[in-house]
């Protein structure tokens, strides 16, 4: 299993589930972003407090391997681990494992850079201070 | 431009947008499978009747770029082109453009299989077929 | 039927369908939201740029009764009407109807006023007034 | 404060705020959803199984009373409390309280039925017998 800075338990709940009984393909990018912004939390970054201070964290890309549906009642993890990728962009390395098996739901890449409030890519130092800090952190391995 | 073989209108609601006053990225992925559905039912595959027969058409890859951010009230429409990569697995090329003007808001690449009752992948003859015949469709150049 | 002053047409879509393949609960209070943000554009009242200017146009009370499930494909309409019940609370009434049997889906009353950027209830007078005309505006009688 | 049968924690996740910056007015509806099928599981009752046995749990009317705004990041939990109302009725009393602050967030009532196979309201036993020993559970007083 591969290596991750953080780790974020969670439980599938019925709405998020569709008429095939299982979660639908869009909840997975919120369970991702959910990760992902606790992750940040913990690095010093508030979405939220960026938000209102008019800088926005943005995803550029995301690249999205199902690999096993999560179902109703379904116990799942996600790991992020972080990497710089060019002086403005950052990956979130997303990885969804269903608990107790620890069979991967699903494998994710998710790109994302900072807009200014003209709109254009513009990392603060004291962002990319704090990413540079997720990217060292020690990494948890997954029990 | 690119070509597509089908183009669906929509305009953002209100309760798409998250914090940042624009579209969630979830949401794209919604308005994709949307557009996915409407177009396999001009092809004669209804997504719903599918899965209460058992079949269960479900994505394996999404590859996302997001380019531009839709807004409250902004109107776009989603082109959609299909392209069979294998004998179960077929390529839906995607991408969303901003009305009045074009602009490019998401290119997008979703990869989906067919499953049978016990969760293999088997693209059922009929549906193969369905989906051949929309590979094949004149393509529809957008104004 | 009863008669309404703004109609809004829809068509169910599959990712708003839960496990039981039926549009989940919560779902009609997004349809029920769009529809009155749409008319309220009508009235002049855009949601959106009011809320960039730190109006908050909320919700206080909602009651729905569900009647019929709407389910896949299934196009329908929200009929909308506006009472003014006290000097900062309008009520919007608002009933969904599935086509092409007009049969009833949802009837719900949705309870709202506005908000200043303290918080408090405090209907700005250029709302009240464009509110006030759409009270009184000419009744739609649905075909 | 008002005593309840089951209490279960959330924590608002960003993806659930809207424009305004709160959590959206459908959502909540999730939330309660979500506490009623908890709830349920403790009593022996399994939304998601029942409905694949084709037992459809439904909700019949809603009344909801917006008290307080969540936002980003809040902490809250669900009371929820069970009373029958008819033979094949019963409603759930249901309350949102943020943390820690127990400001009140939402009060809502919720009344459900079972619908057969074809429809028509119909309580198996089994269930009403389970909802019935869910009436009479010890109630919780929140600390």
């Amino acid at each position: 299993m591969k290596k991750y800075t953080a780790r974020l338990e969670f439980q599938v709940r019925d709405y998020e589930c569709d008429m095939q009984g299982v979660v639908n393909n869009a909840v997975y990018q919120h369970y991702l972003e959910h990760a992902r912004h606790e992750f940040l939390k913990t690095l010093g970054i508030d979405f939220a407090e960026l938000t209102r201070r008019g800088i926005n964290l943005v995803v550029v890309r995301a690249e999205l391997d199902y690999k096993a549906s999560l179902t109703s009642g379904d116990r799942f993890w996600v790991g992020t681990r972080l990497e710089r990728i060019s002086p403005v962009r950052f990956a979130f390395m997303q990885d969804i494992y269903r608990e107790p098996d620890l069979k991967l739901a699903l494998s994710g890449k998710v790109i994302g850079t900072a807009l200014n409030e003209r709109g254009r890519p513009k990392m603060p130092d004291e962002i990319a201070r704090l990413l540079a800090a997720g990217e060292g952190m020690e990494l948890v391995v997954p029990e």
